[in-house]
C-alpha cells in the first residue's frame, strides 16, 4: 500500500521561523507614518504591538528567528499537521499529477491561524501586557486569538465582521466558548465604527473596518495591545513553519513540489506554506512556481495597483506599500470571509512586484464546485477559504491531463468548512452567485 | 520538553480488528427471533445486514478478523489519531493524575464513527448491494455512512432523529454535501413513523424510531441493506483499531492505563477504547478499570434492566439481551443525540452483568461543565456525547489529588463539538437544565 499521510516527529518540528525578508532580492519598501510620511521605526509601533512583534516586522537581516520554548511545547498540541497526498482527488481528476495537501485544518481550531495567535499571545503575555484586541473576518483568526488569549490568561476581544458574525454564528460561539468578548463590526463601541454606520446604516463589515475598531480599542485601553491574523510580516513569520515542516515531508515522500499553492486573503498562509520553498528558488535555483488563489470580488493582487495605503478604513495604520483596492473598498458578501481584505501584505507584494510569484482569481461558485469534489473525493470539506486553493489545484491538475505532464502540486489546506455548512447549503441549494471587484456590498 | 502526543506510522496500524466474544469467559447470550424465541443463525440475519457482517456479528471463537486491505486504506487517511498527553487539563486540576485521552475527532467527519462506516459500507459494496440506509442521533454517524458511501459509490438514505436534525442542522448539510438523503425521524415515509406521529404529533423522535423507519425502508427497497453506527458487535468490532491504536500509544509514552473512560451510547466508542485493554485483565491478569459515562436522562447500564428486547421502537429487530430502559423509551433531549439510545450492545451489557466494568452517569450541566474546562485546557471543543468521558475523568482525577495517587487515566475523545455550538451557547447562556430517566420527552 502506498503511503498517504507524511507526518513529523515532535523532535522534527521546526525550532526557527523562516524570515524570508533577509533574502529576497528586493526588500519590501519601509513603513511610512502617514503624516509625515516618515520612514518608520520598530519603536513607532511600540503602541500597537508587543515590541518583539515590532522588531520582527522590521527584520531585513536575520533569515532564521528562533521560536521560544514555550511557543513550541503549544505547537505541539496539534503539530507536526499531515501531508497528505491526495489520491482520491487525483482518481476523481484522472490526472497524472501528484497532488499533495498541508493540512493545516487538523489544528483544534480548524486552521493556520492559531500558528501566529500563539506567538503573538506569548510576546505580549511576556511584556506583561493584560489585554489584547483584534478582527475577524471568517472567524478563524479571531477563534484561535480567543484561544491563544485563554492559554496566558489574556482578555480578548474581538470584533467580527458583520456579515461573518451573523453567516457563521458558531465561530462567535466558539468565541465565547474560550471566553473572549465578541462584538459584530461596525459597531457604535467605536469612532471609526459609529462613522461608517451613520454613512452607511446598512454596513455588512469588511476587515479594513474591523481593523479600525480594534486597533481603537486598543489605543484607548490601558495596557491592552492590537494583533492582527494576516498581512503583516511578522503574521506571515510564524506562518513560516507550515512550509517548513511541508518541505521535510515532501522529502519524506521523496517529491518537490512544481507549484506550490494557497488562497491569498493578506497573505499569511500564502506565505507560510511558499516562503520556505521560495528560498530555494532564490537561493537554490529551483524553479518551483508560486500561485497565490484570490477570489474575483477581491483580486487585489491581479486587479489591484501597487501603491502605499492604509492597512484598515479609518486610516489609523502606518502606509504599507502593497497592492491594493484601497482601503475603503467594501467587497461583495462571499461566503470566504477570510479573503474580503483591500490589500496585499508587503513581502508579498514586493514579491509579486518583482515575478517571483503568481496570482489567479477564483468565482465563488468554481471555488464551492472545488470544494465540493474535494469533499467527496478526500472526506475533508474545505473552508470556503481554502476552496480558492482547491479550484486553483484543480485548473493545473486539468492542464497536466491534457499535456500528460506528471507534474508536483503542493496546496495548502489552511482550514476545514465545519463551521461554513450554512454556505455549502446555499451553494447546494444553487442560491449563491459570482461576483467581480465592482459589486460591491455597501 | 516532554512530548504531547503519540502517533504511529501508516506500517503501525493495526492490520487485525480485536473480536473480544472469542475471549470473554461468558460469551453473550444469543440472538433470538421475536415470534419463535429460537436462536438466530447469520442466514437469519442476511436480509437486514451484508453478510460478512452477520458473520461477524456472530463470531464466538476467531479474537483476530483481518481488515481487508481497502478498509486499511481508507484508515491511513485518518489513522492513526493522536494519543494525547492532557498536560493543559492536568494543571488545570492540579491532578497527580496522568491523563492521556485518543483524539478520534481528528477524523474528517470529526468522530470514531468512519472506522465502521468505511467497512460496512465496503462490505455492501463487495456483495453488490447499491442502496444504504441508516438512523444517526447526532448525526456523527450519518456523516460518516454518507461519506464511506460516497467512496463506494453507494447511495444513502438517512434517518436522522428529529430533535438533532433541527439542534444540528449542519450535521444534516455535511450528510447532503456527501450526496445523502436525509429525512427527519418521526417520517410519515415509514409505516413506523406513521405510527409514532399519529399518537404523539410533537414527537421528538428518538434512536429506537429513526431505527425502525431505516430497517423498514431497507427491507422494503431492492438491493438495500441497513447499518448501524453502535450497539451492534461488529460494529464494536471495528472500533476496536482504536484500542488497539492506544496500547500501542500507551507504550510509547512508558505507561498503562489504570482506567480506561468512555462516554456510552450504545457502546461502539466505549468498547472500541476498551476491549484491547480488557483483553489484557482477561488473560494477562492487568487490573486496569474500565468505566463507561453515561447521561443521566438515559441511564441504561445505571439504571436499566438486563433482558431480551428490542433494538428499536416499533420491534423490528432480533430481540436482544441487553441492558435497557425499554425500547419505547424516550429519552429527554439532551444535546447529546449520540447517547439517547435506550439499550447497550449485548457484549457490554454481558460484561457489565459479569463485573468486568463499571458504568456512572452523569448530569448535562456537569458534562457541559467539563467539556468547557477541556476545551480551554486543551483548545479543542468536545462533542456533548465526549463530555461524558471527560467528566468522569475529571471525577477520578479529583479522587486521585484528594488521596495523591499518580493513576494514569486514558479516556476516548470520540469526536469534536465543533458542530455542536449551539449547544454550547445555550448552556453558556445558562438556558441548559438536568435530567434524569423520568423525563421524557414524549
Amino acid at each position: 500500500m502506498k503511503q498517504k499521510r507524511f507526518i513529523l516527529s515532535e523532535e522534527e518540528i521546526p525550532r526557527y521561523w523562516y524570515n524570508i525578508m533577509a533574502e529576497m532580492p528586493n526588500k519590501p519598501m519601509p513603513l511610512l507614518n502617514p503624516a509625515t510620511r516618515e520612514e518608520l521605526k520598530a519603536e513607532d509601533l511600540y503602541p500597537l504591538f508587543a515590541k518583539e512583534l515590532c522588531h520582527q516586522e522590521l527584520n531585513t537581516t536575520d533569515p532564521w528567528i528562533e521560536i521560544p520554548e514555550e511557543v513550541r511545547d503549544l505547537y505541539k498540541y496539534y503539530r507536526s499537521t499531515p501531508l497528505v497526498r491526495a489520491y482520491g482527488l487525483e482518481q476523481r481528476l484522472r490526472t497524472p499529477a501528484h497532488i499533495y495537501f498541508k493540512n493545516e485544518s487538523v489544528s483544534p481550531m480548524g486552521s493556520h491561524k492559531l500558528n501566529s495567535a500563539i506567538p503573538q499571545a506569548y510576546y505580549c503575555k511576556k511584556e506583561g501586557i493584560t489585554n489584547v484586541t483584534t478582527e475577524t473576518g471568517a472567524g478563524q483568526w479571531g477563534a484561535s486569538l480567543a484561544y491563544a488569549a485563554r492559554l496566558f490568561g489574556l482578555e480578548a476581544a474581538v470584533y467580527q465582521v458583520k456579515i461573518s458574525y451573523e453567516q457563521k454564528p458558531y465561530r462567535r460561539s466558539i468565541m465565547q466558548t474560550f471566553g473572549a468578548q465578541v462584538t459584530p463590526s461596525p459597531s457604535m463601541s467605536t469612532r471609526a465604527g459609529r462613522k461608517i454606520l451613520t454613512e452607511h446604516p446598512n454596513h455588512q463589515g469588511s476587515l479594513g473596518t474591523a481593523i479600525s475598531e480594534a486597533v481603537e480599542l486598543a489605543r484607548t485601553t490601558p495596557n491592552c495591545k492590537y494583533t492582527l491574523g494576516s498581512v503583516l510580516n511578522h503574521v506571515s513569520l510564524h506562518q513560516t513553519i507550515i512550509g517548513q515542516e511541508a518541505m521535510k515531508q515532501m522529502e519524506m515522500a521523496g517529491e518537490y513540489p512544481d507549484m506550490v499553492i494557497a488562497c491569498f486573503g493578506g497573505g499569511s498562509n500564502f506565505g507560510g506554506i511558499s516562503f520556505p520553498f521560495m528560498r530555494e528558488n532564490i537561493l537554490n535555483g529551483k524553479k518551483t512556481r508560486f500561485i497565490a488563489a484570490e477570489p474575483s470580488s477581491c483580486p487585489k493582487l491581479t486587479h489591484g495597483k501597487f501603491e502605499y495605503d492604509f492597512g484598515d478604513e479609518a486610516g489609523y495604520t502606518p502606509l504599507l506599500p502593497m497592492f491594493t483596492l484601497g482601503h475603503n473598498f467594501t467587497p461583495a458578501n462571499i461566503h470566504a470571509g477570510g479573503l474580503r481584505y483591500h490589500g496585499a501584505g508587503m513581502i508579498v507584494s514586493q514579491l509579486m512586484k518583482d515575478g517571483l510569484m503568481e496570482a489567479v482569481d477564483i468565482q465563488q461558485l468554481e471555488s464551492f464546485e472545488a470544494g465540493c469534489l474535494f469533499a467527496q473525493a478526500e472526506g475533508i470539506i474545505p473552508a470556503p477559504e481554502s476552496c480558492h486553493a482547491i479550484a486553483a489545484t484543480i485548473r493545473e491538475a486539468n492542464r497536466c491531463k491534457e499535456t500528460g505532464e506528471e507534474k508536483v502540486i503542493l496546496f495548502n489546506l489552511s482550514g476545514h468548512g465545519l463551521i461554513d455548512m450554512a454556505s455549502y447549503d446555499k451553494y447546494l441549494a444553487g442560491d449563491l452567485q459570482n461576483y467581480t471587484f465592482n459589486d460591491t456590498s455597501v
